[in-house]
């Protein structure tokens, strides 16, 4: 796997925190088709930290421990970081997000900044934006 | 700029939620050199939405809406998503980080998988990993 930091290069990945990492990458998985590139779990099985690629870009599940203040989210979409994933079929990749268990948080519509977007709550509760682009230019 | 989804390509943008949208622009671009793109403010003038770039990588800007169920994060460190972000010179970046307002979580250290990471919590509560590779293998 290629350096996620060559010199000038800039990586931004978000890490989300989950109660149950586990149940987050077979989300993730069913939902998104990520790909799991690593998975560290302590003593009792659970998940500390994992790396998943969706695409070409990356992902990290990480569970909650004690030597960090960092909690899963509140399960009321108040969540503070919203994941924002462009795909090719929007409406396809809710569809298959629900059946791995997301809740709508808003129905899929054309927006007037060019993106076909609905949101999405997973059973973490972790809330995505999952867009695709309908204007070819804003 | 180009379009940030074709076909069979995907892209994750993390969307921080803050009270003051224009104070996060403030500090991302202070401590992170990022670049603002894109500013929708409303009617009082707060900011709705923004597009900052970080080198390549881009990220979104988000204000509380009533619209919206998302809120800014508790300023504890305990925010469910922590924006892992690589840079050349983690202590260098998060120096100037702290000198456009963050606090220091957890002091930059090198750690066994190969990352030199520091973690922080930025004025509006939202937390970053604030690293750089130290091993050419994991």
């Amino acid at each position: 796997m290629s350096e996620p930091s060559h010199q000038g290069v800039v990586a931004i990945i978000p890490m989300l925190v989950c109660r149950d990492g586990a149940a987050e990458i077979a989300f993730c998985t069913a939902a998104f088709g990520a790909v799991e590139r690593s998975r560290r779990s302590g003593a009792d099985g659970s998940v500390i930290h994992a790396t998943l690629s969706i695409g070409l870009q990356l992902l990290f599940i990480h569970g909650e421990v004690d030597v960090l203040a960092s909690r899963g989210p509140q399960p009321d979409g108040t969540s503070p970081v919203v994941i924002y994933l462009y795909v090719d079929d929007a409406d396809r990749v809710i569809d298959q997000a629900v059946r791995a268990g997301a809740t709508i948080l808003r129905p899929a519509a054309d927006q007037p900044w060019g993106d076909r977007v609905g949101r999405i709550m997973d059973p973490a509760g972790h809330v995505w934006n999952v867009a695709g682009r309908i204007a070819k230019e804003l």
